[in-house]
C-alpha cells in the first residue's frame, strides 16, 4: 500500500488571490510560439538525434511555422555545438526564424555559447539559473541572495559578451523549477535580471516561467503567472513566457490559464516530447485555438505527414490518443455516436452552416488531412445501423431504406461480435451481399412474363423443393403482380412494406438497386435487394431474396 | 492552409460567475471513483474485450480499489450481455463494488436492461439521453420540451422497474453532451429527473455531466459544475459525477477543477482508454492527490504489473509519457537533472526529512515499484557526471572523488555521442575501466619494495619504451615515495592533488579501490583507478594511470 503521508505540496500561493484572468474564457489571440524540441526535447529522447535528424527536424519547424526555435544547448555536448554552427555556416535558418540557445548561468559556459553563435544573424540567448527552495536546499547549497547572485552575474555576463560579439542578441531569462519557488523570491530574481537588462520597446527581453516539475493545479500556476505579470518591472517590454512540463498531465491547461494570465510566448514541442511525462504539446495548444475559431499562426494541414516525419526524425510514436493527430481521436466505433455523426454530415450538407457543430467531432478531420472514410466511422461489435448505413453509402453507393440499415446493423455487429475483429468497408460489403441479396431457396424464380391489360398480370415460374409451377396473378404494378402469384401459389402472408430503389452508377446503362421490405404477420420485418440494370428484374429479385428471408 | 473562421465556440457559460471554487488550490479528499473501462473504454478498442479478457479486467479493476465498475450496455450487445449475466450468475461481484449498467432512455432498452440485471444484489442504473443543441437539431430535431420529455419518461420506467424487479437499484442519469448544452437547460432536465426520482439520504440518486466531447477551457466546465451543484435540487441527496473526456488534452484538468467545483464523484478509466482521445486518466487523477499527501482510497503500487495487465487486456500500450505509469516519466537523461537527483537522493539519506521533494521527481519512483537504477538515471550524450556518477555507485560501489566524477561524465556523453546510443550501466562500467583502470604505458611498473626507515623509501623498477630501469626515493608515505620515485626517474612535472580508496565488499578479504587525480602544469587533471586486496598497490596501479593520462 502506498503511502501518501510522504507528500506535502511544494509550491507557494501568490501573497494574494491573483484570479482575475478567470474573467476570461478562452485564448483569443495566438501566442509567440517556440519549439523546444531540438533542445528539451531531444534531451529527453533514449537516443538523442543526430546532426541529419536535426536539421531534417528543424526545417519541419520551420515549415509548420515556429519563429523561434531553441536549438540546443550548445557548450553542453559536441553533437549540439555542431548542429549550431551547421545552421549558421551552411545558411540554414530562414531570415525569420531566430534560433534561440540554452545556456546554465556560468561563466565559462556562456563564454563557449557565445563563441558558438559566431556569425548568427540574431539568436535570443537563454539563461537560467535554478530557484526553488529544494535545489537552493539541496543542490547548490546556498542562500538566495547567493542564488540570485548567480541570475545577476550571468545576465551581466550575457550583457558584456553580447555587446562584445557581432550578431543581433535578445536576451531570455528562466529562474528554473519557477514552480518549486516563493513568487515573490521569483520576482525578485526576476527584476534584478531585468535590471541589468534594461529591456527596452526595441530590444525586449524575455522572462520564461517553466513549470519544470508540476507541482500544482493549473489556476495555481496561473495565478503565479498574473502575479508575476502584474510585478514584474519595465512590464511593457518584457515577453512574459510559459514553459510547462506535464508530470500531472495539465500541461496544455497550465499553458491557458496561463496565457488568459497575460504571458505572451510558449515554449513547447511538438506531440508533447520532452522530459519525463513530455512539455506542453503545441499541436494540441495551437489546434484547440483553431478548434475555437481563432486563429493559431500555425500550420498542421497535413497532420498525418507531420506525425511521420516526427517519428521518424525522434524514433517516438505519436500516441493513438493524442489530441487531433493520434490515429484514433476521429474513430467512432459507437453506433449511436456513428449515428449522430452520420446525421450531423447530413445535416451540414443540407443546410451549409456557417460554423463546424457535427456531434463527437470537435473538429473537421478534412482540416488536418484526415478523412471520414477510414479515420471516423469504423465497424466493430460496438457498431450500428448509422455506422454501417453510412459506410454503404460512402464506400459502395448504397442508400438502404432506414429500417432495413438497422436489420444490416445487427448483421455486421454480429459478425464482429463473432469474429471479435473491426470489419473493414469491403468485409462489411460482403455481409450486405451474403444477407439481403441473391438469396434463391427456398423458393427459387426462373423465369417472369408480364402482360399489359387491364392492370399488369404476370406470369411466373417458380421452384420450390424440386418442384416447378408455373403462377399466374394480376397487380397494380409490376413487383405487386409478381408479389402477388407468390402469395397465392404458395400460401404466403406478408405485407409488401417498403420499396426503394436508385441507380448504383451515373451512366445511361447503369445498373439499380432496388430494395424490397416485408412485414410478417407477427410484425417483423425481413429484406432483400436486388441488383440489375432492369429494375424490374431488380426488384424482382429483392423481392425473392425478402421472401426467403422471411421464412428463414 | 487552416480556415479558423470554420469554427466559433461551442460552449455556454453559466448565467452568473461561478468561480468560488478557484479559492480552493487543491483537491483535499477522494472522489468516489467510478471505472468506465468495460464500457467507454471498450467501446473505444478497435477490437473491443472478449468475455475472459473482461472478467480479467474487472478483477483487475477490483484490486486497485474501484468500488463502482460500470460493465456494459447490455441492451447494446450480445457480449455485453453475457458479460454481466457471467458476473451475477458466477458471483464475481465484491460485496462491496456495485455494477454499472448504461442504457439509453428507450423503453424498449429500458426493459432489456432490466431483465440483464435479474438476481443482481446491488446495481447502478444509468440512463442517459443527448441534451446538446447540436444533437437536438442535427440528431433528434426535437424542441427542449420533447428532449426534456425523453429524460423524465426514461427516469420513471427505471423508478418503475426497479420497484418491480429484485435487488437494490440506484439511480444516475447523465444529461450527454453535457458540455454542448445550455447550463440552465441542463439544470432544467436534471431537476426534472430528479423531481421524478425523489432522491433521499438513503436513496441518493447520481447526476453525471460528462464533458461528451471537451468545447471550453476547464475553468469554464468547473463554472458550470458550480452552477448545477448550486441549483440542483435534493443537493444534499444527489452525487455529482463527473465524465471528462480528453479533446483538448485537459481532462485531468476538468475533472479536478470540477471536484473543487463541488461534484463528489469521478468516472474515468485507466491510462485513459476511451472513446476519440479518452476518457479522463484515473490513475493520474488518483496519483496526483497521492503525491500531493491526499489518500487518493486507490492503490497503483504495482505500477508495472497494472502496465501489464491492461495492455494485455485491452491490446492498447501505455503511453512512455503517461504520467506517474510511462516507461519514460522517471528517467532523467540530462546531466543536471541527474545530478540534481543524485545530490537530492543523498540529502534524503543524510537528512531523513519527513516529506519528498527531491527535485525532477514528483514521487518516489519505488511507490509505484519503479526503480532508480534502471528507470531513473539513464545515461546518453545529454547527461553528464551526476548520472554516471550515481550509476558507478550504486549499480557496482564505486565512489568516485567530484571532479573525476566530471571527467568520467565527459567520458560516457563522448561514447554517447559517438556511438549514437543510450549506454546501459555494463556499458558505463566498461568505459570506467577502460579509460581509469590497467593503464601501463607508455609508463610501466614491475616490481615495488619498501623499507622503512626516516619516512619511507621506495625502490620502484620501472620500464618506459623497452627500457628497463631502478629507480629510488623517500617520501612521507609510500604512494609519495613512489611518486617521487617516478617524477625523478623520469622529470615528471605534476602534483597528487586526490587521493581517496574505499573497500570494494564488505568482507575481511575485500578488495579496495583508490583513486588518484594529478594536476599538470597547465592546471588541467589526469585520473587513475587501481583495485587490488591490497590497498598499496591499488594505490600504486591508481598513481600508474594517472600518470600514463596524464602524458596522453
Amino acid at each position: 500500500m502506498m503511502n501518501y503521508k510522504k507528500y506535502q505540496r511544494q509550491y507557494f500561493l501568490p501573497p494574494y488571490p491573483c484570479m482575475k484572468w478567470a474573467e476570461k474564457d478562452y485564448v483569443d489571440k495566438a501566442p509567440v510560439w517556440c519549439s523546444v524540441d531540438l533542445r528539451d526535447g531531444n534531451q529527453a529522447l533514449v537516443v538523442p538525434m543526430t546532426l541529419e535528424q536535426k536539421i531534417g527536424f528543424f526545417k519541419l519547424l520551420c515549415k509548420v511555422g515556429f519563429k523561434e526555435i531553441e536549438v540546443g544547448f550548445p557548450a553542453a555536448s559536441e553533437t549540439e555545438y555542431e548542429f549550431l554552427r551547421t545552421l549558421i555556416e551552411q545558411d540554414l535558418i530562414p531570415d525569420d526564424v531566430t534560433i534561440q540557445v540554452l545556456t546554465q548561468a556560468r561563466e565559462h559556459i556562456i563564454r563557449k555559447t557565445f563563441a558558438a553563435l559566431e556569425g548568427a544573424k540574431q539568436a535570443i540567448v537563454h539563461v537560467y539559473n535554478s530557484t526553488s527552495v529544494s535545489q537552493r536546499e539541496q543542490v547548490f547549497h546556498k542562500s538566495k541572495e547567493e542564488i540570485l547572485k548567480i541570475a545577476v552575474d550571468g545576465a551581466e555576463l550575457l550583457k558584456k559578451l553580447a555587446d562584445e560579439t557581432e550578431g543581433n542578441f535578445r536576451f531570455e531569462y528562466s529562474p528554473e523549477s519557477f514552480t518549486g519557488t516563493e513568487p515573490e523570491y521569483a520576482l525578485e530574481v526576476c527584476n534584478a535580471v531585468l535590471d541589468v537588462w534594461q529591456p527596452t520597446a526595441e530590444k525586449k527581453a524575455i522572462i520564461n516561467l517553466p513549470v519544470t516539475v508540476q507541482h500544482s493545479m493549473p489556476h495555481v500556476y496561473a495565478s503565479q503567472i498574473e502575479y508575476m505579470c502584474e510585478n514584474l518591472k519595465y512590464r511593457e517590454n518584457v515577453i512574459v513566457s510559459l514553459h510547462p512540463h506535464n508530470d500531472r498531465g495539465c500541461g496544455v491547461a497550465d499553458t491557458e490559464m496561463g496565457l488568459l494570465a497575460g504571458a505572451d510566448r510558449v515554449e513547447g514541442t511538438l506531440f508533447g516530447n520532452g522530459e519525463r511525462t513530455g512539455n506542453v504539446d503545441v499541436v494540441t495548444l495551437a489546434m484547440n485555438m483553431y478548434s475555437q475559431g481563432v486563429d493559431p499562426k500555425m500550420d498542421f494541414s497535413n497532420m498525418p505527414e507531420i506525425c511521420e516525419a516526427y517519428e521518424k526524425f525522434t524514433g517516438m510514436k505519436v500516441n493513438e490518443r493524442s489530441p487531433y493527430a493520434g490515429a484514433l481521436v476521429f474513430a467512432a466505433f459507437s453506433g449511436s455516436h456513428q449515428d449522430a455523426i452520420a446525421k450531423g454530415m447530413n445535416y451540414r450538407v443540407e443546410n451549409d452552416p456557417e460554423h463546424w457543430t457535427v456531434p463527437y467531432l470537435p473538429i473537421d478531420p478534412t482540416d488536418v488531412s484526415r478523412n471520414y472514410d477510414a479515420d471516423v466511422i469504423r465497424i466493430n461489435s460496438q457498431s450500428g445501423k448509422g455506422g454501417v448505413g453510412y459506410i454503404l453509402e460512402h464506400n459502395f453507393g448504397l442508400n438502404l431504406p432506414p429500417k432495413m440499415r438497422e436489420a444490416m446493423g445487427y448483421a455486421a455487429k454480429d459478425a464482429s461480435d463473432h469474429q471479435n475483429k473491426e470489419l473493414m468497408p469491403e468485409e462489411i460489403f460482403e455481409i450486405f451481399k451474403k444477407e439481403f441479396e441473391g438469396i434463391t431457396a427456398p423458393y427459387n424464380i426462373t423465369e417472369v412474363h408480364f402482360k399489359q391489360v387491364d392492370g399488369i398480370t404476370a406470369e411466373v415460374h417458380t421452384e420450390y423443393q424440386g418442384e416447378k409451377q408455373v403462377l399466374y396473378a394480376t397487380g397494380n404494378g409490376r413487383l405487386n403482380a409478381v408479389s402477388n402469384a407468390l402469395k397465392k401459389g404458395y400460401g404466403l402472408e406478408y405485407s409488401l412494406v417498403t420499396y426503394q430503389e436508385h441507380a448504383l452508377e451515373q451512366s445511361s446503362s447503369s445498373r439499380a438497386i432496388a430494395y424490397v421490405g416485408l412485414q410478417k404477420p407477427d410484425g417483423t420485418l425481413a429484406w432483400g435487394a436486388g441488383v440489375d440494370p432492369d429494375i424490374i428484374r431488380a426488384s424482382i429479385d429483392a423481392l425473392l431474396t425478402a421472401i426467403n428471408n422471411s421464412v428463414a
